[in-house]
């Protein structure tokens, strides 16, 4: 259950510089990778010759060359040649909506007339000197739903992050959520409280005391299909928290693009965004380790969690208000995917 | 195919003492902690707020507290507390019948009506400073029913334990099987013999000589639903065998408390009680040693056993005299998982 | 899809000099030792006493000695004796036409009424002082018929094994295939080329040249059920080819025997055998290292190979000249198969 007609970031880029990179997308086999231009193709990951996966393949002059028998494809799923055969009424394989921007692959995996360049989520970090990004991919067994939940219900921190960004107070402040359109927002905000030690590491990191109280807040962004960008940060106590001038606080974005690769595990880019000492590349690695770190304490809860709603599938979940993120996002997902249906019928079911 | 209103050894107290321990029983996910007072708990292993496994939570104060969003969870299944909720009217979840006695964690994955903690086996070397005992674990990949039928045929060690206990005579003495309400006892006594070299070593741990003639007994009892304790032992020839004075022979229980997790997989608790030297436990130790490099051999065979009979699920297995203690205990168990089931009746079948 | 009226390479005798060997073939296990007059013997590998696999067991003095409980097994199927036990009325389990011949073991999967010793492949090399072979054992994850379109269509090697046996005049140099009764043939002769590395190879090992153009052949020769015999070789330039002089050229056949584990896996029997300077062990060795390496090349590929079409069950492949091969192999295949089940109706269909 997820929407197609969306885009879901692929890859980064640096996973088909150099050769061909292969990836199941909603259980779609994909072949990614950089055509004659440089530009990004993707297609489906098999050669109309025999059925071998053209990710096995070489990228030659721009084209993508079957590591088989050397079927030259195009990027457009029509085979250009291949030795000693006349190749024009070749079966032609499916080609995926596909863009390079903002540091990341976006692909299509729904219906290619659909497909909108403009609708890709902005990243306004990107291409911005002011900021700085680090991230890093996991691959968890669990349905992406519960990763949105996750993310969107940040009381977690207290509970699987206690030693580095989790800390009582997450507990004790109810997050208020609301709904815009088709963009649920989870916020949170304590004041006056201690750092916990990954803030106070960030603090640091922006020239500023870490033995201070602060204002803390946490802006939870979910948009379709599945992007969580979350807004957090603590400026020193009483400068006006969120809305304190840049020179008392150390915030930055985390970043969530969650791609479903079956219907019991994703893909999982994260990283983090920030727009203070943006230069500091070794602030940049430390934060993307620490951060890697605190997120690979996720993982098993995540897919023992998925264990236990598989060996029970009939148990209702509960619905308290810190899952109100989570719940919203749902509702969203499944409006998309009802309206998905319809438009697709009478031809066909169009989301697995 | 297996009683569940029976008592199984679900773990020893030492899996529990430092954390929570998940395990799955009878086909059923529990986690088993130490409450507020030290008494053992089996619940549910599905937090009712998002179905989190409650093992990957901590014991505080006495409560299980859920690692994912901080539920915290009471001995009944009742939800204690969770920061910020009102939990009143939280979904219980199912609590274990559990008790903590000779040495073992005992559940009752059926019924909690009929658990009666008197009908737990009696275990007489447990709290004797008598007697000593050492044993351990074992993950083994198939029906305990094969595990019961090893353990009631042994000359199976003439074979599988050609090394440490098995000797020819064990083949060439037939056993005899008697059943006493749901108890089957199949014993073998073998005369003036040679001691194979467990009972060497074992001899020699008695202070007794192990160059010489004995006579040697093994009898084994089954009781439901899959406890198998097995009299065996050796006496120096001639000085009444199993009956003879202390001084003359070496003696032990082998104790095999066997527990289904799934149809085709076990959670096998063996060990070795002795009520001779009980103080020396370097020999407690070689013992053990020794007993679990022998119960391993019998892994391969069991599992490889298992893939046999699901490839022809149709063959019949031949039901010699020495297959009579396995067969006979195989009949018990029918018995009792049918009246189970007739119970149940008409609400519904209670055993997988 | 396979036949099972014919002869499939089970093992090399080293396999089962020391002791049993269990393996499936065609989807059944059996279990293959040496009896007492150290001939091949192949049976179910299923005690009749409780399912055991006998291949666990010993060969004690020519009986196959089950593990579990000591049953000892004839060579036909029948129990020969147990301890303490009548076994004239235990079942028969069955017994497998076996011959061990040319190097190899093989053994008749089908009806074994038409099984018949003059019908396994010949192997001109094998007891021949003119003739050296060497060779190994790859278990696969694929259909046998990915295996045999592979090595019938060895245009393949340009792309897959491009650093050693491969050369771009493969590609440009048409195939011809012609079927003659079962067996299918597919021929290539280049002219004039440059020898690649591993012929470079040979060429030094046969005591010629190796910076020379040479002429090139490849000739497959398919029989059922799945023996591809490749003739493959170099000749200096202009000395006649493939019906030059011996002592211009290096020539050998590749050996591959594939047998049906499951549906979906094979056991590969590969290998070479040459005429050319036969007592060299160090050139054998050296052949048979690089044969291994270039063949490992094609397992991802393979295996990558069959997850698509099991993703795509419905797609067609095409079937272009070059995979002529592969096509008539599976035509003649298919009669085969078609034949046996007709003939086995209407008892019962005799295929999986």
């Amino acid at each position: 259950m997820y929407p197609l007609n969306a885009w879901y970031v692929a890859c980064t880029p640096q996973e088909i510089d150099d050769k061909p990179l292969g990836r199941r997308i909603c259980q779609q086999p994909i072949v990614f990778y950089r055509a004659g231009d440089g530009a990004v193709t993707a297609l489906e990951d098999f050669c109309p010759h025999r059925g071998a996966p053209l990710s096995l393949g070489q990228v030659i002059e721009g084209r993508l060359v079957c590591g088989y028998h050397g079927l030259a494809m195009g990027c457009s799923g029509k085979t250009i040649s291949m030795p000693g055969q006349r190749v024009e009424r070749f079966p032609t394989i499916r080609s995926y909506p596909v863009v390079e921007r903002h540091g990341f692959v976006w692909v299509w995996p729904g219906d290619a007339a659909l497909a909108d360049a403009d609708l890709i989520h902005p990243c306004p970090w990107a291409d911005n000197p002011e900021w700085a990004y680090g991230g890093g991919l996991f691959h968890i067994g669990c349905d992406y739903r519960l990763m949105v939940d996750n993310l969107m219900d940040l009381t977690h921190e207290t509970y699987v992050h206690a030693t580095s960004i989790g800390q009582k107070e997450i507990d004790e402040t109810p997050p208020e959520t609301r709904v815009e359109g088709t963009e649920v927002i989870t916020s949170r905000f304590m004041n006056d409280i201690d750092p916990p030690p990954f803030w106070r590491m960030a603090l640091r990191g922006n020239h500023l005391p870490d033995d201070q109280r602060v204002d803390r807040w946490q802006i939870c962004h979910f948009s379709p299909p599945s992007h969580v960008l979350i807004e957090v940060g603590v400026a020193l106590a009483g400068k006006g928290g969120y809305h304190a001038d840049a020179k008392y606080k150390a915030s930055s974005i985390v970043v969530d693009f969650i791609t479903p690769e079956t219907d019991t595990s994703i893909w999982y880019f994260w990283g983090m965004a920030r727009n203070f000492n943006a230069r500091d590349k070794a602030l940049t690695a430390s934060i993307r380790e620490g951060q890697g770190k605190i997120f690979s304490e996720d993982l098993e809860m995540l897919e023992r969690q998925q264990q236990n709603l598989v060996h029970w599938p009939d148990r209702r979940l509960l619905k308290l208000n810190i899952d109100a993120g989570g719940v919203h996002a749902r509702r969203v997902l499944e409006k998309l995917v009802a309206q998905e249906r319809a438009a697709a019928e009478p031809t066909a079911a169009a989301s697995a």
